[in-house]
């Protein structure tokens, strides 16, 4: 090898909040990252195998919530990976004061791969290929937009416009625009220049909370007073409640990345998909020859185009196309796959019967 | 009251046998007329309380199998119904033999009222009219036949033409058809003189053995041997085994009533469902604004036109259109309803996976 090695980056997986999108099986108390959605792994397991080579990778830092901290701990347990911290928010405050509590943890000098839970991604060896890219603008204190590859005028997501070119593959953010209506998502992605914005960061922690201080000051207070005043119980970090609760509840996007200005964009072509809904689980997964996605005790004679899956009941789809259909112990959901966007619905009709089974 | 009441009817209730058509809701372990399909009662149970009437019927016969006679004695306990009779068959014969064990157990001048426990009949009053009429003509030795009214040209149930008027509401049986071809059941509904053959049978024991000594002696003399081998336990008889299994396995159709010359139908326009299907339970169950039959924990936000069942997991269908969702804890069935004759591939796809949770 010629010289140094490089910078090892410290993942950052934030793992709060539940979901209601791919309800029956996300639901309140075993929330999306938790779930085993697209192999025997569950979403976090994949996040966090998917930056565990000690190469380019250190311990990670994990940010969940009280409800979540034992079943994230015993998942990550699992599959060997020892966070160096996980830290349990004691309010949920949106991304840019759990982030800020994750860089004041881990210190001003590392750089931090910030990455949802929840997501999936197909290509690693593209993912790492951006990492490289993007660690050693982050290096120059750049923060790191990760700006995934459009192939559909999706209105779901939000854009990140991309400028003049940094370094090979790192391009500086000329901005970012809100979820688009469908005819400008059309004309963005004929345009060329936009990427999904994918909420995956790459930074140095000191210039992320200097950022902060910046545009976000409120922010970087409440989670310095959490963080002055926090308790440890082994890897698990307390951050002080009341404290942190002071926090004005903001994405990091809108508090930091939409404002600053040494924000980059690292175009991403890496088969990512946020798993957002029942079709998105069904567009990525392997399909049979009548192009139905199962998984668990499933049969689907005379079916095609079906989303099918159960942990708990026995299914059987006879004879029915382009639903989806997902079985657990407490619940089951039948809908048109096309219209998976539609689930809240469900959950809402339950609710007004006064249901206990989803959030 | 002037004179004599009239006779007595001893009801036979013949609760054997499983089938798979409701499937998952009946399945082995759970046969259908163990399952509350159209009421708070079970279809047993319905049945029994349709021949409570002390003015009218004694108390029943009950012929079913070792499997289920416990949950029959039981369900039949809950509606405060004690059987003079539960006839345990040692193995299934068909319903020539059963009968053959009922008839025999009641002695030659009871009559019986033969009854499938299985079957929906929404209009008591009419049941009970005929009912009325059929006692007088198994008085003189007819074997009479239920025929219900069709109303459809059904190719899934036999057929039987009725002859000469006997007396008011009972006529010669003139022909008993096989489940015919759709043009001949077009036919048979445009002709007028054919009725569907609902297995309800009233007869005098005495009369039906003797039927059966003439064309299907081999039957009569497996049970008879059966009889006079049996052991009791309270109310349960146990015909000996050996004996009963040498009895050919027919239908009293095929056995006795295809071949006898006394048999008489009686016409009955009585809101009959042999509730064969899921849409046949669709056709006859309370249908919302949409037109969805629900049972159990279930919300239909958008739906239309489905049946939506379930004793297991809360169900949530969704904008979904005619089709059939039935849970248990067990299993679930998607299918659509007007293929719900279908059902049976999926037992047979669930088969060839070797669950076990199906029969």
């Amino acid at each position: 090898m010629n010289g140094q090695p490089p910078e090892r980056v410290t993942p950052v997986i934030l793992s709060g909040g539940a979901g209601t999108r791919l309800w029956p099986l996300s639901r309140l108390g075993r929330p999306k990252p938790l779930v085993r959605l697209t192999a025997p792994e569950s979403m976090l397991q994949l996040t966090a195998l998917r930056t565990a080579d000690p190469a380019t990778f250190a311990a990670p830092i994990v940010v969940t919530n009280a409800d979540d901290a034992d079943a994230v701990a015993g998942q990550l347990e699992d599959i060997g990976v020892t966070p160096a911290s996980l830290i349990v928010e004691p309010v949920a405050r949106g991304t840019a004061a759990a982030i800020a509590l994750a860089a004041l943890e881990a210190g001003d000098e590392v750089l931090l791969l910030v990455m949802p839970s929840d997501h999936e991604i197909a290509d690693p060896d593209a993912f790492r290929a951006v990492v490289d890219k993007a660690r050693i603008a982050a290096r120059q204190d750049w923060l790191v937009t990760f700006g995934v590859t459009p192939h559909r005028p999706e209105t779901g997501y939000g854009y990140i416009k991309r400028g003049e070119a940094l370094r090979a593959g790192v391009f500086r953010a000329a901005h970012f625009a809100e979820k688009p209506p469908l005819e400008l998502a059309i004309a963005y992605l004929a345009e060329g220049s936009y990427a999904w914005n994918a909420g995956i960061f790459l930074f140095r922690a000191g210039a992320y909370l200097d950022a902060l201080d910046a545009h976000a000051p409120d922010i970087l207070r409440a989670a310095r007073a959490a963080t002055d005043g926090r308790t440890r119980d082994g890897i698990r970090v307390m951050p002080d409640s009341d404290a942190f609760a002071r926090a004005p509840n903001e994405s990091i996007d809108r508090a930091v990345m939409e404002k600053a200005d040494r924000v980059a964009v690292a175009p991403a072509d890496m088969g990512w998909s946020d798993i957002g809904s029942w079709e998105a689980l069904h567009a990525i997964g392997d399909k049979d020859a009548d192009g139905n996605v199962v998984s668990g005790d499933v049969v689907t004679p005379g079916s095609s185009g079906c989303l099918v899956r159960t942990d708990g009941p026995v299914v059987a789809a006879l004879g029915v196309t382009d639903l989806v259909i997902v079985a657990t112990e407490r619940a089951v959901l039948v809908m048109p796959r096309a219209e998976s966007q539609r689930v809240k619905e469900a959950i809402e009709a339950l609710h007004a019967r006064n249901r206990g089974e989803t959030q």
